[in-house]
């Protein structure tokens, strides 16, 4: 199994060259682009893995999902579905297509900015600081990884340049979804994007969400299965931005990117793997990570259609 | 079991209350709304069934999967990709919104009625009624019922009130993406809409799909896994129109409705189901059918995320 | 006032080779770019032109503003405003973006092609030929030219190639704003875009409009002047596509061009001018027509802003 | 002259009942929506007016030809139309649809928000204390009145409700139009919108603009002819939001209306109006002030169409 990996990565690896860095937040500018690592989380009782997957990157848009699952365990499921709607956009991640109409709820959803700015409102706490501290805890405990942290270079970065981001948490103000600061949401959403992770830690969180929540090893409720699958199925549907059609076609099963370069990949009842490789297609997807899934796909029969 | 289906069927019933039969095609709008019936065909040695699923009703864009089959099965999947997409629109069925640019083969996918109108020109045939006459062989082989027809008369509604769709057509033409005769493709298209099958029937060609193109009885391989995958993880991205997130969510298997209250259900590797209700709600889905699919889902844990 | 004429022509061709002869309809492709002709009519006992301008050429959009007079004078004021609005679209000619909306006239207006088809079912006559020949009629009478006649090659190839006019057509069908046979109505549509006539023509037919539908030379009422400054006033916001505002900004006058190259200029009490120059820019205005009343416009302080 | 108005303005005044005072500013929602006032200056040696035409109100959108005003006349008419189109949008003033293409200066206009937000940059002055008092001086100048000053309160209650603008103004950043600090512009912006004017201001502001610049009174030139003519012709055009064309034609001649109520009328070589009626319609245009001058225009003959 290792080695299928590492002939997954090395076959796999020269793709990078048909995407870019992303270079819209400094910071990620620097990376290099020719990184690929993997890594699976099974029931089996050791892991597998190979290539660049223990360098560390910011998770970006992988932390949405964390986000989605923070704010169901603190708001319920009827005030996430109220805030934030569950239809693909067919609309890339940071979209302004609102049209004429008043921009409503059902019009975003999860994974794409504007619904998840709008959940970090429904995560529990008296400031912003708090709230991210709960996100960055939960991450730390279903990656069973206390170290993890933010980039805080990655996080000013974001900060001084997401101007796209403050219209879209102004517009959602000025349509009344939210109400608290702009600047506060912010400060938790940039602040979950720069958390720095690797494969192994978006194997782990994968893996429990392909078991529904419970921990694979101790058999632990981390949270209902409801849950799961609630934020499964929003991935499937989504999880890939304006990509999430051909990756559920060539690859399978549902899966979350990031600009970073990483890509969560959740196989129902069956394993958590976690990607890395920085340079993005134009839709925000690693463009060696899919390509290396795709291969993993096929190779063990990963698709759930 | 029989008797799940009929409990689901007596508790689901009055949902259809909610909506309404369409009326855009004069045809439709005469069948009784307080219909419903379900209908499950798996590995085992019989089927399931409970209420109205005898009784005959239009495929309408349940025929979609049928389409893109065929044109798979004549064109290959090279072609049927190149001419339409993947991806969801997140658009109702019949959009016209295909902003200023130029239409693209990349905007629109199989499940819309511009992708299907589309790939009927990648079904292979002198004529356009041998073309549909694939198609119709191709749903009676699957169905195995060789008395499947088309209902004339609603063929005959939907030819006389069919602008929207000669008007996708022409944009199609005008964009280059297809050069035969409107008229042509769209009496193929309209008689393939115009299908009258029942639960049964959907529940078997579903199972088929939910098998991977193997016969379920027979062993036999009725079209290549490949395509079953393309088309089972089309629909389930795309196939309840913008209601498809939400039936991930809350159902949580590929499934295709059409406006006539027909919903095919595919569970892949375990079985296929058919429903029939013909009260639809706004986006065009079977408000029983969908009910009574989540309590099913729920009872018999068909979730595959 | 000749030679000043005959200075813009020199001084303003060039700007031809930033344009290029429309390809979309073939026979329109067949044109030299290379021509600049223009004509004015003005109280005065004689004209003045020079250049191209006895060169015949299609109207193609410049016979908007007389099917719009045309439905004005056929069906009154009402009847014209409720089927199409007059706001500015800010959209292109041929635009598809009706959102995902109902189309309702007011998103149409009478200078883009959805409008203009519309407004034919307002032209009186027992078949579509009566009516076109009531239009045909009316265009000789205002241009005082009884030789006006269609361009049948012209007209053949627009009708061979109007699939985008043909899916506007049905989508104005499908919302129901318009009943009768599409081809019927397209037929008279393209038949009045193939039109030919020359700039002295256009200048005619604009002075009468610039002079409130009085006959400049007799004092005859051709038509009522409220007519007048209805189309008048739907030139200056929309006459010229989506340089409907620059035009306004740099030449300052009612005008309506189209992609034959030709402009009809309307300055309102004072004169009509008549301008050929079949390169065309990315709007589907004529490049050196509109230099050249630029230049026309400022010598002769033209502007009315 | 002045019975004709105050005939006017008692027949129009019942049309206020047709529309409702702007509530999204709350210190709007306070105003007494039975109001109409009407004020004319021309040539002659006395003003003529009638009605509520002393009152004052907030310039809101009126203040937009001034914004645009200092801004050629501080950075010149290139930077202003690179910076900002001129073509109308057909979207209401604080549209979002910007597609999902790039926002670009082409796509927006100086009578939209984000339009003259953007132009709030290219007015002179080290802070944008000193930008706004530029622009409150020249609209004192103009209406020869010092005593012109800022509603404190409107003015606090725009910035702290503004959140529509503030998103506007980061996405006009996060796409490279702007790149000084938000709540600077806004400040200059809103205290902009909150300058209190009363119908005689607004009547001699735009006589000046009719007169292309030059003092009726003294003969001064106070701007070029050709900023006159700019902004004249985007008020034709793009004055009166998404009531520009059926203004052009009830009316027609160049305006700008204001959500407080406000329109200043343009009417090029012969005079300005300022109306004041504060029940507004849909499209943000005062309802009994365009009755008024509706019926004004056509005792007067004022249309230039």
């Amino acid at each position: 199994m290792n080695s299928l990996l590492e002939n997954i990565v090395s076959a796999n690896l020269h793709h990078a060259s048909h995407g870019h860095v992303a270079t819209y937040i400094p910071q990620l500018a620097k990376v290099n682009p020719n990184q690929l690592g993997i890594y699976i989380s099974t029931e089996e009782e050791e892991d597998f893995f190979a290539g660049d997957c223990f360098v560390p990157f910011t998770m970006q848009s992988v932390v949405k999902p964390l986000i989605l699952l923070q704010a169901l365990m603190d708001s319920g499921e009827n005030a996430v579905r109220t805030l934030v709607g569950v239809e693909a956009t067919g609309k890339p991640f940071d979209t302004f297509n609102y049209s004429d109409q008043a921009l409503t709820g059902a019009n975003i959803n999860p994974m794409i900015n504007t619904g998840a700015i709008a959940l970090c409102t429904l995560i529990r706490g008296k400031t912003y600081q708090e709230r991210f501290e709960r996100l960055l805890a939960l991450t730390r405990r279903l990656a069973e990884d206390p170290n993890i942290d933010v980039d805080e270079s990655v996080y000013r970065s974001e900060w001084e340049t997401g101007n796209k981001n403050r219209a879209l948490a102004y517009l959602l103000r000025a349509y009344g979804l939210i109400s608290d600061d702009v600047d506060d949401i912010l400060s938790c959403y940039f602040r979950a994007c720069s958390i720095l992770v690797n494969c192994r830690d978006l194997a782990k969180i994968g893996h429990i969400f392909a078991n529904h929540g419970i921990h694979p090893g101790t058999g632990e409720e981390m949270f209902p299965a409801e849950f799961a699958r609630y934020v499964n199925a929003t991935l499937a549907t989504c999880g890939m931005y304006d990509g999430s059609g051909g990756f559920a076609l060539n690859v399978g099963f549902p899966a979350k990117s990031g600009v970073g370069g990483g890509i969560m990949g959740v196989i129902p009842k069956r394993m958590g793997i976690g990607v890395f490789a920085p340079a993005i297609d134009r839709h925000g997807n690693s463009v060696a990570g899919v390509k290396a899934l795709e291969a993993l796909s096929r190779k063990l029969d990963l698709s759930i259609y």
